[in-house]
């Protein structure tokens, strides 16, 4: 039976979603619960691949178990049980055809990053956002949207340890909104080239405080030339919020 | 010179607002930053003693420095300096007149109090808000909204440590929101008992799950019974919001 999960987690303790040896990934944690509930060793396909620090609202994943056959509420009390004391969560289990896949069926993705504009410490929201003391000019910010939306090679916007095989993406939508001091960059596409999020909201933060014009976010867009991307946003502030099917 | 400070804390790692013998206090971790800046051992005098866990947005507190002066921005910048990597974050600072008192010119004191309502286990909120898993009726709640507001005798939802003179206070406010899976109890008044907030917000849960009716709320406020009060809410969803003077 292949069943489909929903997860949230604080990306603060993992090294990220995908296993490795340098510490505790959130795709491991899970399939040890899996491994506890079924004593099955499962590999689980997530959705998306997210970086150390980075934090998830709907991340989704797939896994198949062999031997027997759980309904969906067990599965995710079960797995929730089995999870603690991390900080994962299973939103929701759904049962679904054997033919779905986590990654490959996506035909869209959304993260959210976050931004709090303001000179004091932050507590709660500490590791959960990107303080950014210079006051940032939303307006100047949502220039830059059209530039960004639509399809284009974004190489200046690309990682040097990408997989992707092309720098092309489509970006479908890109919203930004504020309440008080937090800024939200809410942004859509089929699929994101490795540290694309984060590069071009480290690119809008040098548009928001005055030390580029939108046309030169768009210069630097067309460029093509990663050596000229801002300062890449900290995974702190991203969330991977839904993928649709 | 006297100072104004408000402040922001996460409750979690501390035994509360005030200093004692088993564990850190937010007092203490202030009062050692001052000292760190002006070589003078103060007492900071908080608006409202937060328990251990409760956390605060608007905690006000005011204090002397005799031997130097410094300005507004300098005390800011260098109290969240030594305040780290404590989770406390000095937001303001006011010179204020040697006659202000943090606690006893206070006009209104603002608490919210956070409730997530889901079935899955808390990530980013844990400790954070108080997780109820069984559904809410929220208009059930609100109904109880008018036997709360005004002033009564508050006997039942007041602790028993409570060393306030006499049980009568008046609510000035109380609102009740919601927001997808969150419900927030906003709630104003001069001053409050100890316990005050989360023994109403424990009793509003009674009626919210159905085990008690708007009128049985009615009944165990006006039996001035604190054996009648529903479960304490815990500490994790009280924020300590404002301070009116």
């Amino acid at each position: 039976m292949r069943y489909k999960v929903t997860i949230e987690y604080d990306g603060i303790p993992f090294v990220g979603w995908q296993k490795q040896d340098n510490g505790l990934a959130v795709q491991e944690c899970i399939e040890n619960a899996i491994f506890s509930l079924a004593q099955e060793k499962v590999i689980v396909f997530g959705a998306g691949r997210t970086d150390s620090g980075v934090h998830a609202v709907g991340q989704v994943a797939h896994f198949d178990i062999i031997n027997k056959e759980f309904e969906e509420v067990v599965v995710t009390n079960a797995l929730n049980n089995h999870l603690r004391p991390h900080p994962i969560s299973i939103r929701k289990t759904e049962i679904v055809s054997e033919k779905f896949h986590s990654r490959f069926d996506a035909i869209e993705r959304k993260y959210l990053y976050r931004v709090i504009n303001r000179n004091t410490p932050l507590t709660f929201e500490k590791g959960r956002a990107w303080q950014v003391i210079k006051k940032l000019d939303i307006n100047n910010m949502k220039n830059c949207i059209p530039f960004i939306i639509g399809k284009h090679d974004f190489s200046t916007f690309r990682s040097a340890h990408c997989q992707s095989e092309s720098p092309i993406k489509t970006i479908n939508d890109l919203k930004i909104t504020q309440n008080d001091d937090d800024i939200y960059f809410g942004i859509c596409a089929r699929s994101f080239l490795h540290h694309q999020v984060r590069s071009i909201v480290g690119s809008l933060k040098m548009v928001g405080e005055g030390a580029w014009t939108p046309q030169d976010f768009q210069n630097v867009l067309n460029s093509k030339d990663r050596s000229r991307c801002g300062a890449l946003a900290p995974s702190d502030g991203l969330y991977f919020m839904e993928v649709k099917y």
